[in-house]
Protein backbone atom coordinates (compact mmCIF):
# COMPACT_ATOMS: atom_id res chain seq x y z
CA UNK A 1 0.00 0.00 0.00
CA UNK A 2 1.46 3.42 -0.96
CA UNK A 3 0.04 6.46 1.15
CA UNK A 4 -0.25 9.41 -0.08
CA UNK A 5 0.40 11.64 2.77
CA UNK A 6 2.32 15.25 4.46
CA UNK A 7 3.92 15.22 7.55
CA UNK A 8 1.95 17.74 9.33
CA UNK A 9 -1.39 17.20 7.75
CA UNK A 10 -3.73 15.40 10.51
CA UNK A 11 -5.98 13.61 8.67
CA UNK A 12 -2.82 11.95 6.93
CA UNK A 13 -1.46 11.12 10.27
CA UNK A 14 -4.78 9.51 12.17
CA UNK A 15 -4.57 6.85 8.71
CA UNK A 16 -0.74 6.36 10.00
CA UNK A 17 -1.68 5.80 13.33
CA UNK A 18 -4.59 3.15 12.29
CA UNK A 19 -2.30 1.07 9.84
CA UNK A 20 0.73 1.16 12.15
CA UNK A 21 -2.15 -0.10 14.47
CA UNK A 22 -3.36 -3.20 12.42
CA UNK A 23 0.35 -3.81 11.74
CA UNK A 24 0.14 -3.00 8.26
CA UNK A 25 3.13 -2.14 6.20
CA UNK A 26 2.95 1.20 3.82
CA UNK A 27 5.16 3.24 1.97
CA UNK A 28 5.09 6.77 2.48
CA UNK A 29 4.32 9.07 -1.15
CA UNK A 30 5.05 12.62 0.37
CA UNK A 31 2.92 15.07 -0.87
CA UNK A 32 4.00 18.72 -0.38
CA UNK A 33 0.86 20.45 0.89
CA UNK A 34 2.79 23.76 1.54
CA UNK A 35 4.40 23.76 -2.12
CA UNK A 36 0.43 22.86 -3.56
CA UNK A 37 1.51 19.80 -4.51
CA UNK A 38 -1.85 18.13 -3.91
CA UNK A 39 -2.97 21.06 -6.85
CA UNK A 40 -0.78 18.34 -9.42
CA UNK A 41 -3.19 17.30 -12.21
CA UNK A 42 -1.67 13.94 -11.41
CA UNK A 43 -2.52 13.88 -7.65
CA UNK A 44 -6.15 15.17 -8.41
CA UNK A 45 -6.49 12.42 -10.85
CA UNK A 46 -6.63 10.51 -7.83
CA UNK A 47 -7.51 12.79 -5.05
CA UNK A 48 -10.17 15.63 -6.88
CA UNK A 49 -10.64 17.20 -3.43
CA UNK A 50 -6.68 17.91 -4.03
CA UNK A 51 -6.12 16.90 -0.07
CA UNK A 52 -4.52 14.09 2.02
CA UNK A 53 -4.28 11.41 2.36
CA UNK A 54 -5.06 9.20 0.05
CA UNK A 55 -4.18 5.42 0.05
CA UNK A 56 -3.68 3.18 -3.01
CA UNK A 57 -3.90 -0.50 -2.56
CA UNK A 58 -1.69 -3.41 -4.02
CA UNK A 59 -4.59 -3.85 -6.96
CA UNK A 60 -4.14 -0.25 -7.94
CA UNK A 61 -7.73 0.96 -5.85
CA UNK A 62 -7.68 4.11 -4.80
CA UNK A 63 -9.16 5.49 -1.23
CA UNK A 64 -9.69 8.92 -0.38
CA UNK A 65 -10.89 10.84 2.79
CA UNK A 66 -9.77 9.73 6.03
CA UNK A 67 -12.54 8.63 7.62
CA UNK A 68 -13.60 6.50 5.09
CA UNK A 69 -9.94 4.69 4.85
CA UNK A 70 -10.41 4.13 8.36
CA UNK A 71 -13.74 2.46 8.27
CA UNK A 72 -12.57 0.04 5.27
CA UNK A 73 -9.26 -0.70 7.18
CA UNK A 74 -11.70 -2.12 10.24
CA UNK A 75 -13.63 -3.76 7.74
CA UNK A 76 -11.00 -5.30 5.63
CA UNK A 77 -8.46 -5.86 9.08
CA UNK A 78 -10.59 -6.11 12.04
CA UNK A 79 -7.71 -6.68 14.28
CA UNK A 80 -7.24 -4.95 16.53
CA UNK A 81 -10.46 -3.23 16.81
CA UNK A 82 -11.19 0.58 16.65
CA UNK A 83 -14.50 0.29 16.90
CA UNK A 84 -16.78 -1.92 19.54
CA UNK A 85 -19.03 -4.52 18.28
CA UNK A 86 -22.32 -2.88 19.69
CA UNK A 87 -23.51 -0.43 18.02
CA UNK A 88 -24.39 2.43 20.59
CA UNK A 89 -20.95 2.12 21.62
CA UNK A 90 -19.64 2.42 18.07
CA UNK A 91 -22.34 5.34 18.26
CA UNK A 92 -20.45 6.74 20.59
CA UNK A 93 -16.95 6.11 19.59
CA UNK A 94 -17.57 7.38 16.13
CA UNK A 95 -19.46 10.62 17.70
CA UNK A 96 -16.20 11.45 19.37
CA UNK A 97 -13.96 10.78 16.24
CA UNK A 98 -16.52 13.17 14.18
CA UNK A 99 -16.06 16.39 16.70
CA UNK A 100 -12.37 15.97 15.38
CA UNK A 101 -13.55 15.17 12.16
CA UNK A 102 -16.06 17.51 11.42
CA UNK A 103 -16.70 20.03 14.10
CA UNK A 104 -12.76 20.68 14.45
CA UNK A 105 -10.20 20.10 11.75
CA UNK A 106 -12.15 21.36 8.74
CA UNK A 107 -12.63 24.84 9.56
CA UNK A 108 -8.82 24.52 11.06
CA UNK A 109 -6.80 23.53 7.97
CA UNK A 110 -4.46 24.92 5.69
CA UNK A 111 -6.72 25.63 2.86
CA UNK A 112 -9.32 28.26 5.37
CA UNK A 113 -6.12 29.59 7.49
CA UNK A 114 -4.87 30.82 3.78
CA UNK A 115 -8.60 32.17 2.41
CA UNK A 116 -8.56 33.94 5.62
CA UNK A 117 -5.07 35.47 4.74
CA UNK A 118 -6.42 36.34 1.30
CA UNK A 119 -9.42 37.80 3.41
CA UNK A 120 -7.01 40.44 5.08
CA UNK A 121 -6.49 38.62 8.60
CA UNK A 122 -2.97 38.57 10.10
CA UNK A 123 -1.92 35.35 11.25
CA UNK A 124 -2.45 35.61 14.62
CA UNK A 125 -6.14 36.30 14.05
CA UNK A 126 -5.93 32.88 11.90
CA UNK A 127 -4.24 31.46 14.86
CA UNK A 128 -6.88 32.64 17.68
CA UNK A 129 -9.25 31.27 15.15
CA UNK A 130 -7.91 27.79 15.09
CA UNK A 131 -7.65 28.24 18.79
CA UNK A 132 -11.42 28.99 19.24
CA UNK A 133 -12.86 26.11 17.24
CA UNK A 134 -10.11 23.62 19.29
CA UNK A 135 -11.13 25.01 22.23
CA UNK A 136 -15.14 24.42 21.73
CA UNK A 137 -14.72 21.38 20.18
CA UNK A 138 -11.72 19.66 22.68
CA UNK A 139 -14.36 20.80 25.73
CA UNK A 140 -17.49 18.81 24.02
CA UNK A 141 -14.89 16.05 23.12
CA UNK A 142 -14.09 15.58 26.41
CA UNK A 143 -17.50 15.64 27.71
CA UNK A 144 -18.41 12.57 25.57
CA UNK A 145 -15.71 10.07 26.89
CA UNK A 146 -15.65 7.21 29.41
CA UNK A 147 -14.57 8.02 32.69
CA UNK A 148 -11.33 6.90 34.23
CA UNK A 149 -10.52 4.85 31.18
CA UNK A 150 -6.49 4.80 30.34
CA UNK A 151 -8.07 5.71 26.40
CA UNK A 152 -10.90 7.68 25.36
CA UNK A 153 -13.34 4.69 25.35
CA UNK A 154 -11.65 2.07 27.19
CA UNK A 155 -8.06 -0.10 27.77
CA UNK A 156 -7.06 0.18 23.73
CA UNK A 157 -6.85 3.50 21.42
CA UNK A 158 -9.53 3.52 19.05
CA UNK A 159 -11.16 5.62 16.20
CA UNK A 160 -11.35 8.61 18.54
CA UNK A 161 -7.48 8.23 20.04
CA UNK A 162 -6.79 8.03 16.45
CA UNK A 163 -8.70 11.54 15.84
CA UNK A 164 -7.72 13.02 19.17
CA UNK A 165 -4.04 12.63 18.93
CA UNK A 166 -3.39 14.60 15.48
CA UNK A 167 -5.65 17.20 16.45
CA UNK A 168 -3.68 17.77 20.16
CA UNK A 169 -0.23 18.26 17.87
CA UNK A 170 -1.93 20.70 16.25
CA UNK A 171 -3.09 22.55 19.49
CA UNK A 172 0.39 22.27 20.80
CA UNK A 173 1.80 23.95 17.44
CA UNK A 174 -0.73 26.80 17.66
CA UNK A 175 -0.29 27.36 21.33
CA UNK A 176 -4.07 26.39 22.24
CA UNK A 177 -4.26 26.30 25.71
CA UNK A 178 -5.16 23.16 27.23
CA UNK A 179 -5.33 23.04 31.20
CA UNK A 180 -9.06 22.67 31.03
CA UNK A 181 -8.32 19.48 29.01
CA UNK A 182 -6.17 17.13 30.96
CA UNK A 183 -7.93 14.15 30.67
CA UNK A 184 -7.00 14.47 27.24
CA UNK A 185 -3.57 15.40 27.75
CA UNK A 186 -3.43 12.02 29.67
CA UNK A 187 -4.50 10.45 26.96
CA UNK A 188 -2.23 11.55 24.67
CA UNK A 189 0.61 10.68 26.91
CA UNK A 190 -0.59 7.12 26.57
CA UNK A 191 -1.16 7.27 23.09
CA UNK A 192 2.11 8.51 22.16
CA UNK A 193 4.23 6.24 24.34
CA UNK A 194 2.67 3.28 21.83
CA UNK A 195 5.06 2.36 18.98
CA UNK A 196 2.25 2.52 16.27
CA UNK A 197 1.40 6.58 17.50
CA UNK A 198 4.90 7.04 17.59
CA UNK A 199 5.87 5.83 14.62
CA UNK A 200 3.23 7.84 12.57
CA UNK A 201 4.21 11.53 14.77
CA UNK A 202 4.72 13.80 12.21
CA UNK A 203 8.53 14.40 13.05
CA UNK A 204 8.87 10.60 11.88
CA UNK A 205 7.95 11.19 8.51
CA UNK A 206 10.47 11.27 5.79
CA UNK A 207 9.08 14.79 4.46
CA UNK A 208 9.29 16.39 7.91
CA UNK A 209 11.58 19.69 8.02
CA UNK B 1 -37.37 7.92 18.74
CA UNK B 2 -37.21 11.41 19.32
CA UNK B 3 -35.02 13.61 17.01
CA UNK B 4 -33.63 17.28 18.47
CA UNK B 5 -33.26 18.78 14.86
CA UNK B 6 -33.54 22.69 13.38
CA UNK B 7 -35.36 23.18 9.91
CA UNK B 8 -32.94 24.33 8.01
CA UNK B 9 -30.04 22.35 9.52
CA UNK B 10 -28.52 20.03 6.46
CA UNK B 11 -26.97 17.56 8.95
CA UNK B 12 -30.91 17.28 10.96
CA UNK B 13 -32.07 16.64 7.25
CA UNK B 14 -30.12 14.09 6.43
CA UNK B 15 -30.97 12.30 9.16
CA UNK B 16 -34.63 12.66 8.64
CA UNK B 17 -33.90 11.30 5.08
CA UNK B 18 -32.42 8.10 6.59
CA UNK B 19 -34.85 7.33 8.89
CA UNK B 20 -37.64 7.98 6.49
CA UNK B 21 -35.83 5.55 3.93
CA UNK B 22 -35.64 2.90 6.91
CA UNK B 23 -39.31 3.45 7.64
CA UNK B 24 -38.90 4.38 11.42
CA UNK B 25 -41.14 6.67 13.18
CA UNK B 26 -39.69 9.43 15.13
CA UNK B 27 -40.66 12.67 16.56
CA UNK B 28 -39.22 15.61 16.22
CA UNK B 29 -38.19 18.25 18.98
CA UNK B 30 -37.36 21.66 17.31
CA UNK B 31 -33.99 23.23 18.39
CA UNK B 32 -33.79 26.82 17.40
CA UNK B 33 -30.47 27.53 16.18
CA UNK B 34 -31.03 31.37 15.40
CA UNK B 35 -32.41 32.07 18.72
CA UNK B 36 -29.54 29.93 20.77
CA UNK B 37 -31.70 27.39 21.61
CA UNK B 38 -28.93 24.87 21.19
CA UNK B 39 -26.87 26.55 23.82
CA UNK B 40 -29.44 25.69 26.83
CA UNK B 41 -27.76 23.66 28.90
CA UNK B 42 -30.54 21.51 29.38
CA UNK B 43 -29.78 20.68 25.80
CA UNK B 44 -25.79 20.99 25.80
CA UNK B 45 -26.28 18.31 28.84
CA UNK B 46 -27.60 15.97 26.15
CA UNK B 47 -25.28 17.30 23.21
CA UNK B 48 -21.92 18.99 24.27
CA UNK B 49 -21.28 20.53 21.08
CA UNK B 50 -24.61 22.37 21.17
CA UNK B 51 -25.68 21.75 17.90
CA UNK B 52 -27.99 19.72 16.03
CA UNK B 53 -28.93 16.48 15.72
CA UNK B 54 -29.66 14.65 18.31
CA UNK B 55 -31.27 11.20 18.20
CA UNK B 56 -32.73 10.06 21.73
CA UNK B 57 -33.90 6.37 21.23
CA UNK B 58 -36.80 4.60 23.02
CA UNK B 59 -34.48 3.44 26.21
CA UNK B 60 -33.30 7.11 26.67
CA UNK B 61 -29.85 6.52 25.18
CA UNK B 62 -28.67 9.83 23.76
CA UNK B 63 -26.76 9.72 19.92
CA UNK B 64 -25.02 12.80 18.43
CA UNK B 65 -22.99 13.80 15.22
CA UNK B 66 -25.19 12.86 12.40
CA UNK B 67 -22.51 10.38 10.18
CA UNK B 68 -22.38 8.33 13.88
CA UNK B 69 -26.21 8.36 13.98
CA UNK B 70 -26.30 7.35 10.23
CA UNK B 71 -23.66 4.43 10.55
CA UNK B 72 -26.11 2.99 13.62
CA UNK B 73 -29.08 3.20 11.78
CA UNK B 74 -27.45 1.44 9.36
CA UNK B 75 -26.18 -1.26 11.60
CA UNK B 76 -29.63 -1.65 13.45
CA UNK B 77 -31.51 -1.42 10.51
CA UNK B 78 -29.74 -2.53 8.11
CA UNK B 79 -32.69 -2.52 5.06
CA UNK B 80 -32.55 -0.71 2.94
CA UNK B 81 -29.10 -0.91 2.84
CA UNK B 82 -27.23 2.80 2.66
CA UNK B 83 -23.53 1.36 1.92
CA UNK B 84 -22.45 -1.49 0.25
CA UNK B 85 -21.46 -4.33 1.65
CA UNK B 86 -18.32 -4.66 -0.35
CA UNK B 87 -15.92 -2.72 2.36
CA UNK B 88 -13.73 -0.64 -1.02
CA UNK B 89 -17.22 0.06 -2.93
CA UNK B 90 -18.72 1.53 1.04
CA UNK B 91 -15.35 3.51 1.14
CA UNK B 92 -16.06 5.11 -2.18
CA UNK B 93 -19.11 5.95 -1.06
CA UNK B 94 -18.27 7.02 2.39
CA UNK B 95 -15.92 8.99 1.04
CA UNK B 96 -18.48 10.92 -1.08
CA UNK B 97 -19.96 11.48 1.68
CA UNK B 98 -17.46 12.59 3.85
CA UNK B 99 -16.92 15.41 0.73
CA UNK B 100 -20.04 17.24 2.52
CA UNK B 101 -19.31 16.27 5.97
CA UNK B 102 -15.60 17.10 6.44
CA UNK B 103 -15.03 19.33 3.24
CA UNK B 104 -18.29 21.45 2.55
CA UNK B 105 -20.76 21.44 5.71
CA UNK B 106 -18.21 22.28 8.56
CA UNK B 107 -17.34 25.82 6.78
CA UNK B 108 -20.45 26.77 6.07
CA UNK B 109 -22.54 26.73 9.05
CA UNK B 110 -24.15 28.62 11.21
CA UNK B 111 -21.53 28.85 13.67
CA UNK B 112 -18.85 29.99 11.19
CA UNK B 113 -21.18 32.07 9.24
CA UNK B 114 -21.50 33.91 12.68
CA UNK B 115 -17.79 34.50 13.57
CA UNK B 116 -16.86 35.94 10.05
CA UNK B 117 -19.29 38.71 11.08
CA UNK B 118 -18.25 39.39 14.43
CA UNK B 119 -14.62 39.61 12.43
CA UNK B 120 -16.27 42.11 10.55
CA UNK B 121 -17.25 40.87 7.07
CA UNK B 122 -20.33 41.35 5.43
CA UNK B 123 -23.39 38.79 4.45
CA UNK B 124 -22.07 39.09 1.05
CA UNK B 125 -19.25 38.40 2.17
CA UNK B 126 -20.00 35.10 3.89
CA UNK B 127 -22.42 34.19 0.91
CA UNK B 128 -19.35 34.33 -1.23
CA UNK B 129 -17.29 32.45 1.05
CA UNK B 130 -20.17 29.48 1.56
CA UNK B 131 -20.36 29.54 -2.50
CA UNK B 132 -16.39 28.89 -2.91
CA UNK B 133 -16.49 25.73 -0.79
CA UNK B 134 -19.72 24.37 -1.63
CA UNK B 135 -18.67 25.06 -5.46
CA UNK B 136 -14.82 23.42 -4.66
CA UNK B 137 -16.80 20.53 -2.86
CA UNK B 138 -18.79 19.85 -5.35
CA UNK B 139 -16.59 19.40 -8.17
CA UNK B 140 -14.59 17.06 -6.25
CA UNK B 141 -18.05 15.18 -5.61
CA UNK B 142 -19.50 14.64 -9.00
CA UNK B 143 -16.00 13.35 -9.46
CA UNK B 144 -16.03 10.37 -7.43
CA UNK B 145 -19.62 9.71 -8.77
CA UNK B 146 -20.48 6.13 -10.97
CA UNK B 147 -21.41 7.43 -14.52
CA UNK B 148 -24.71 7.01 -15.78
CA UNK B 149 -26.24 5.74 -12.30
CA UNK B 150 -29.59 7.01 -11.29
CA UNK B 151 -28.14 7.79 -7.51
CA UNK B 152 -25.06 8.69 -6.81
CA UNK B 153 -23.42 5.19 -6.78
CA UNK B 154 -26.00 2.49 -8.15
CA UNK B 155 -29.87 2.26 -8.36
CA UNK B 156 -31.11 3.46 -5.12
CA UNK B 157 -30.22 6.41 -2.85
CA UNK B 158 -27.20 5.59 0.06
CA UNK B 159 -25.27 7.97 2.28
CA UNK B 160 -24.04 9.87 -0.53
CA UNK B 161 -26.78 11.13 -1.81
CA UNK B 162 -28.29 11.54 1.65
CA UNK B 163 -25.27 14.02 2.41
CA UNK B 164 -25.70 15.60 -0.98
CA UNK B 165 -29.17 16.42 -0.66
CA UNK B 166 -29.06 18.75 1.86
CA UNK B 167 -26.19 20.33 0.50
CA UNK B 168 -27.75 21.45 -2.84
CA UNK B 169 -30.62 22.75 -0.26
CA UNK B 170 -27.94 25.22 0.94
CA UNK B 171 -26.90 25.97 -2.38
CA UNK B 172 -30.12 26.70 -3.76
CA UNK B 173 -30.57 28.76 -0.82
CA UNK B 174 -27.32 30.75 -1.22
CA UNK B 175 -27.32 30.75 -5.25
CA UNK B 176 -24.55 28.65 -5.61
CA UNK B 177 -23.75 28.96 -9.26
CA UNK B 178 -24.55 25.03 -10.06
CA UNK B 179 -24.35 24.89 -13.87
CA UNK B 180 -21.55 22.59 -13.89
CA UNK B 181 -23.23 20.14 -12.03
CA UNK B 182 -25.98 18.98 -13.60
CA UNK B 183 -25.11 15.01 -12.80
CA UNK B 184 -25.71 16.63 -9.15
CA UNK B 185 -28.80 18.41 -10.13
CA UNK B 186 -30.35 15.66 -12.02
CA UNK B 187 -29.78 13.18 -8.43
CA UNK B 188 -31.32 15.66 -6.68
CA UNK B 189 -34.62 15.60 -8.85
CA UNK B 190 -34.83 12.34 -8.51
CA UNK B 191 -34.48 11.71 -4.67
CA UNK B 192 -36.72 14.58 -3.61
CA UNK B 193 -39.50 12.85 -6.36
CA UNK B 194 -39.43 10.09 -3.61
CA UNK B 195 -41.43 10.53 -0.43
CA UNK B 196 -38.59 9.71 2.20
CA UNK B 197 -36.80 12.47 0.89
CA UNK B 198 -39.28 14.83 -0.23
CA UNK B 199 -40.97 14.52 3.91
CA UNK B 200 -37.57 14.96 5.24
CA UNK B 201 -37.46 18.63 3.48
CA UNK B 202 -36.76 21.94 5.53
CA UNK B 203 -40.11 22.85 4.37
CA UNK B 204 -42.00 19.98 5.60
CA UNK B 205 -40.67 20.58 9.12
CA UNK B 206 -42.96 21.35 11.89
CA UNK B 207 -40.15 24.44 12.61
CA UNK B 208 -40.32 25.72 8.98
CA UNK B 209 -40.90 29.33 9.48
Amino acid sequence: MKLYSYWRSTTSYRVRIALNLKGLAFDTAPVDLVAGAQEDPAYTALNPVAGVPTLVLDDSTVLTQSMAILEWLEAVHPEPALLPTDPVAAAQVRAAAMIVAADIHPVNNLKVGGKLKQMGHSQDVVVAWMNDWMTRGFAAFQALLSEDTPFCFGDAPGLADICLIPQLYNAHRWGCDLTEFTRLTEIEARCLALPAFDAARPENQPDAA
